[in-house]
């Protein structure tokens, strides 16, 4: 159990954030952030499986590999992915100039990027900006830096949240940042997470592990697994709780918390998905193991046609059923039942009768919640997704490199 | 070697067809057509390979494995996919009634379905449609039996052609149909081919396998795998050349032909994808292995991203390279290299000083050609696909059930 709290990112304990108008995007708007720990924090991420991973990604495993962190320094309007060896030493000198200003190790820098792939950061206005940031380091300004991992976000996406370990208060925190090229691997779009709990490296990476899966894992805005995907959680341990080393009682209540501010932070990226008029939650059960309810949920996310079928307000079955068989999970036309809202619309491979008018009503509704059941075996999973409308096509067709 | 002839579907000797409105399709369009060899024929097919493959699919599974039919019997307007053991009932009546009036065996007929899932064909109008179809066929009616198959196609995809077997002449066409629902997988949407080859059953089922690796099966226009695809060819042997029944010089040329006629009824269906304003050609070259080339080429081909920035004429290759990335295929950012038409956009990772009026001179054509080479190996793979517009939301957003 927590209770929602003010402050955003630097609600727990010790942390510190600024943002800042560093004139890498166009538009003018705040593109340089930067987060930090008054005290050395255990670390833990998970980063993009893409084979093109941007510089950032590669620097920052570095100091995931570590296990304690204190600063993470991060830019929008420009990826610096496909960059080459140019882009692996811009991402290195805003760890060094992050590091200096701060008085800290560079293996106790993060970095990040998003925005356009394969154009080179311009750096003088990168270090200008990372300058500035660290000079306005505060509490106050989480806001700032939430604002300066935008990019066609339309809204900010945070929580912070307060709850006990043993007995002792502590706080948690998170932003992220994402609309388009949205379908995580193993990592997601940026998502920064703060805490003053006391939990040891190894214990922090297994817990973010167990949360990412369910969460960042678990969305889908149009199919592209990003080259700069990476969230991360840094833990001070300034909440005075007992120190998680095991995977003990406050273990599973921290990751609890954890997996909460992911599932929180995730629907909000698939809420904001690029052109998204609809949030789309599907339930795939009765599956004979997770791969494969995860593989049919994918697949439905993924299929076009099932997104543009909710954009025109249209039950159209035949398209999931279709996307299930496709998915190369294990599935059975005569077992496999769907509904949409509190209505069953296929009962054992089969359309049934349904109530037009209750089905149009749900269908019109921002939220929808879909269930297949496969009908096989105990096995589920959870996806959330959003359809697919003229303005993802719009924001993507008009949006020139 | 070939030269095309007319006459389409029925200008190999012996074949004849017919299509008729019969009332499936509510614009009243043609939807029911039968194709008739006067001879029995060896035959072979690909079906999809979705769990959830419609009736016909299932019952034309048992004709493609005798190796001879003489009959295929098609509606439009209704998929008869996901309709349990009414739909595999109604497509035997379909097989039944078209043996009973050829005066064939129920196993040389093929039957094949297109149109909505999850609705029950209505038998009167089919049974009464395949009786008028029978009634009418003819060598002068495959312009009719083209139609009747197609759905939200806007034109008629067929060719025929004329070749050499051991010096003497052979004639093969071929029709298809689909343009959503498009990303076939060990098959392709509704494609039928007539040839008066004389070829043994399993060696046409060879060719066939062979010519559908690098046609049908490297499309893709939305990546949704239908649950009706299947593709099949009717040989009948009319033509008197030597029968073919050994990988021999014959069989080289025949499966070189046919080959031919797959891809260039694959590019049409591409060019008329739904929606679709582009064709392109992807070529990955350069990789460690057909497979991967091929894992690369399909998630380019399938990212809304890189579709959505095509119909924008916007060269965004960040997005290319980032599809490549997450397509699980072995690459290397330092070694991939990209073209666009002519120009040469990235080189070893990394974006080259262009000619941006020739680029996008080059992104204002209706068809383009963009090579990937990831630089480590010597396999390839070409595929086709289209642009992702508005005007794709609109059919598949405001078609409804």
């Amino acid at each position: 159990m927590y209770t929602e709290i003010k402050g955003g990112i630097t609600a727990p304990k010790g942390f510190k954030a600024a943002g800042v108008q560093a004139g890498i995007k166009k538009s003018g708007k705040h593109d340089v952030a930067v987060i930090y720990s008054t005290v050395p924090a255990s670390v833990a991420g998970v980063c993009t499986m893409n084979t093109m991973a941007a510089a950032p990604v590669a620097v920052s495993r570095l100091a995931f590999e570590s296990g304690i962190a204190s600063a993470i320094v991060v830019n929008s309007g420009c990826a610096n992915a496909c960059t080459g060896e140019q882009g692996l030493k811009d991402a290195k000198t805003m760890v060094h100039l992050t590091a200096e200003l701060l008085n800290i190790a560079e293996e106790d820098v993060l970095v990040a990027s998003t925005g356009i792939i394969g154009v080179a950061l311009p750096m003088d206005k990168v270090t200008a900006g990372i300058k500035a940031a660290i000079a306005q380091l505060g509490e106050d300004k989480q806001e700032k830096s939430t604002l300066a991992i935008m990019t066609t976000d339309t809204f900010q996406k945070r929580c912070a949240y307060e709850f006990q370990l043993g007995g002792v208060p502590v706080r948690i925190a998170g932003i992220a940042k994402g609309s388009g090229m949205i379908h995580p691997n193993m990592a997601t779009m940026l998502a920064f997470i703060t805490t003053d709990a006391a939990i040891a490296p190894a214990m922090l990476k297994q817990a973010l592990t167990e949360a990412v899966n369910v969460s960042f894992n678990m969305i889908s805005v149009d199919g592209d697994t990003s080259t700069n995907d990476m969230a991360s959680v840094l833990a001070n341990g300034l909440a005075g709780n007992t120190l998680i080393e095991t995977k003990n009682e406050d273990f599973a209540a921290f990751t609890k918390v954890l997996t909460d501010v992911c599932i929180f932070l995730a629907k909000q990226i698939v809420v904001d998905g690029e052109g998204a008029t609809k949030f789309l939650e599907l339930n795939v059960r009765g599956a004979v193991n997770f791969a494969d309810a995860k593989k049919a949920a994918m697949a439905i996310a993924k299929s076009p046609l099932v997104k543009t079928a909710f954009f025109g307000q249209d039950a159209n079955w035949g398209r999931i059923l279709c996307a299930v068989g496709y998915s190369e999970a294990v599935a059975d036309p005569t077992k496999i039942s769907l509904s949409i809202g509190d209505l069953t619309i296929v009962e054992k491979g089969m359309g049934t009768a349904i109530d037009e008018q209750a089905l149009k009503k749900i269908m019109a509704e921002d939220e929808i919640r879909v269930v297949v059941d496969l009908g096989l075996g105990l096995a589920e999973a959870t996806m959330w997704t959003c359809d697919f409308s003229y303005e993802y096509v719009k924001i993507n067709g008009e949006y020139h490199t």
